[in-house]
């Protein structure tokens, strides 16, 4: 397939809606039923929105090329297989990840206002996106939202191992503020996620000591090598211990992929991956006033805030506080597109007969 | 007060009976009733046997002399205050921490039986020793375990600054194995506890970097200056995130202590701590048959033991393999008790009128 002769070199902006268009006329046009289409766009398009770019509309080619080769179920019957009061467990049936962990988030926030915490797992799912989209769902209810996940693509032995059978799978936490911001800690248990390497090599940048070890348990700073090595979990045996036991409770817990079992999605467009993810909402006011949470969240934050500083450093960050600008900066703006990911959206939409990306 | 005429110079091997009597002894003669004088040593005697030696004897001096000064309260009325299907919170009335979290724990345990998964905050609760002790309760019950705390003294300034507001606060995960043993995470959330900087410093040796830093932001890794200077976070910003988000859950969720409220009890022996902790019970059968999920807990331990290794590791390890091999040996040979430690021990047995330990 040739590239479309409306490739707009210099990238460009588009609005939120603009790509939550684009991407639902896509997953439309592989099978997705509307609503289920309209559904992971919005998530897809928010994900850009917020500043995770290696978890938006970058991924959607990646996405159409499973679909396409069978991989994921376009019309998946998404159902709570094991219930008790405080828990479910949910089928995703091999729909997109997208859709069974909004299933899943929706059922925990349903939960947690009786139960006052609820854990739902899920299994049968795929790549959803960056964490924080779902632990932020409870956090639109005052909630605490808390969300795991393998990941999807081995990229971490075990600690002192060179056999990579584990994920750098990421936890993510949402906790309401009152006037401040929510705090919104994303995650993965690496040192830096793979994303970070592939970003470096393509500007031609070495990484700093730290990122990855080699096979030998040297450092290694060429991204260029990144296949001869392993990412660093972080602070050693711990970061490889959280791995492991997120991993378990979200992959042997749910009956989901862990260890040898875990697909990776980025090598391989034919397998089902049957990705295991875990969502938890904690319902404030089952424990306190919710007025009465929300400000000492904000004292705590003011104070974090104001402590004194190391020279050289202009602002003491929350987690969370990149995403909230660059969300609002993105609200305003449109999201910025690179001309090569421009490019292969306009590839795909040429395969897929619908109209290019803001144009 | 003079050290006891009976020290024995060369340290001792006590049994963990010896030891939770001695340790009984001690709380009855400041005034706790017998079973819960027997609850915390017997929780404490257990710390020790399973290696956690910072955590179990060596604090009851310290323990002793808090609530001398009226710091804890003997006679606590620990009770549930709110409660919902999925959760409780739990008012420990300032009584010993262990007490606290032995009732927080089997709170969850009994809720998570019907519920599935419980989730149960504490507050004015006070130090509760190893956070494994907790995790592994429901661990006994074929649950997996997940214990967080506000720590008790804060060690950690937000990343970027110098004002010490954060604790190093900790995460345990407990998940039952079938033939293999239990796979326990117990970690602070910095690189390392500040436990180990102190034997550093006993030691006369220096710290490896990546440790500490000091208020310019470079290493430090003399531990004599370690009052110069801050734990640093595992991963960075990541670990400063951790503890973050982690304290939330416990202190201001729970209505304990935290950030610039949290008391440092290791310099303060009269200030109530209202120490913040929380405790999940994930009942396995609410998942998944119980045989099953063990079966892939073994598999997957196996599948990471036999991981090929880098030059010079001798063996893959799994997190809680060494407090597993800890309490093998110390229920065979007896803890070791070290001869600072059983002097300052006997000092107290003078202080209290009670029978020095192990003679």
């Amino acid at each position: 397939m040739t590239a479309s002769p409306t490739v707009a070199p210099h990238g460009a902006r588009v609005s939120a809606a603009e790509l939550e268009n684009f991407i639902a006329l896509a997953f439309g046009a592989v099978g997705l039923p509307a609503p289920d289409a309209r559904g992971v766009a919005q998530l897809m398009a928010q994900a850009d929105v917020q500043g995770s770019e290696g978890h938006g509309v970058f991924r959607l080619p990646q996405y159409i090329r499973r679909i396409k080769a069978g991989a994921v179920n376009v019309r998946p019957n998404i159902r709570v297989e094991r219930e008790a009061a405080g828990m479910a467990l949910v089928n995703g049936d091999n729909g997109m990840g997208h859709l069974v962990m909004k299933f899943a988030a929706e059922r925990a926030i349903e939960k947690a206002k009786t139960a006052g915490v609820a854990w739902v797992g899920a299994k049968w799912s795929n790549h959803a996106g960056p964490a924080s989209l779902y632990s932020n769902m409870p956090a639109a209810h005052n909630m605490i939202g808390l969300y795991m996940a393998v990941g999807s693509a081995n990229h971490l032995p075990p600690w002192g191992g060179i056999d990579m059978l584990l994920s750098t799978n990421p936890l993510a936490v949402s906790i309401p503020g009152g006037d401040e911001p929510p705090i919104v800690l994303d995650m993965a248990t690496t040192v830096a996620a793979y994303g970070k390497v592939k970003t470096k090599a393509q500007r031609g940048e070495m990484m700093p000591e730290g990122w990855m070890i080699d096979r030998e348990g040297k450092p290694l700073t060429d991204p260029k090598r990144a296949n001869e090595g392993f990412l660093l979990p972080i602070g050693g045996y711990k970061g490889y211990g959280l791995a492991l036991v997120i991993g378990m409770l979200c992959g042997t817990l749910n009956g989901a992929a862990m260890g040898k079992d875990v697909v990776d999605f980025n090598a391989d467009d034919k397998s089902v991956t049957n990705t295991g993810h875990s969502i938890v909402a904690i319902n404030i006011e089952a424990f306190m006033q919710l007025a009465e949470f929300r400000k000492q969240a904000d004292v705590l934050v003011r104070d974090l805030r104001a402590a004194k500083r190391m020279p050289g450093v202009d602002r003491i960050r929350m987690p969370g506080e990149g995403s909230w600008q660059a969300r609002l900066e993105n609200q305003k703006n449109g999201v910025a597109v690179p001309p090569a990911l421009l490019q292969a959206l306009d590839t795909l939409a040429g395969e897929l007969h619908i109209a290019p990306l803001g144009r």
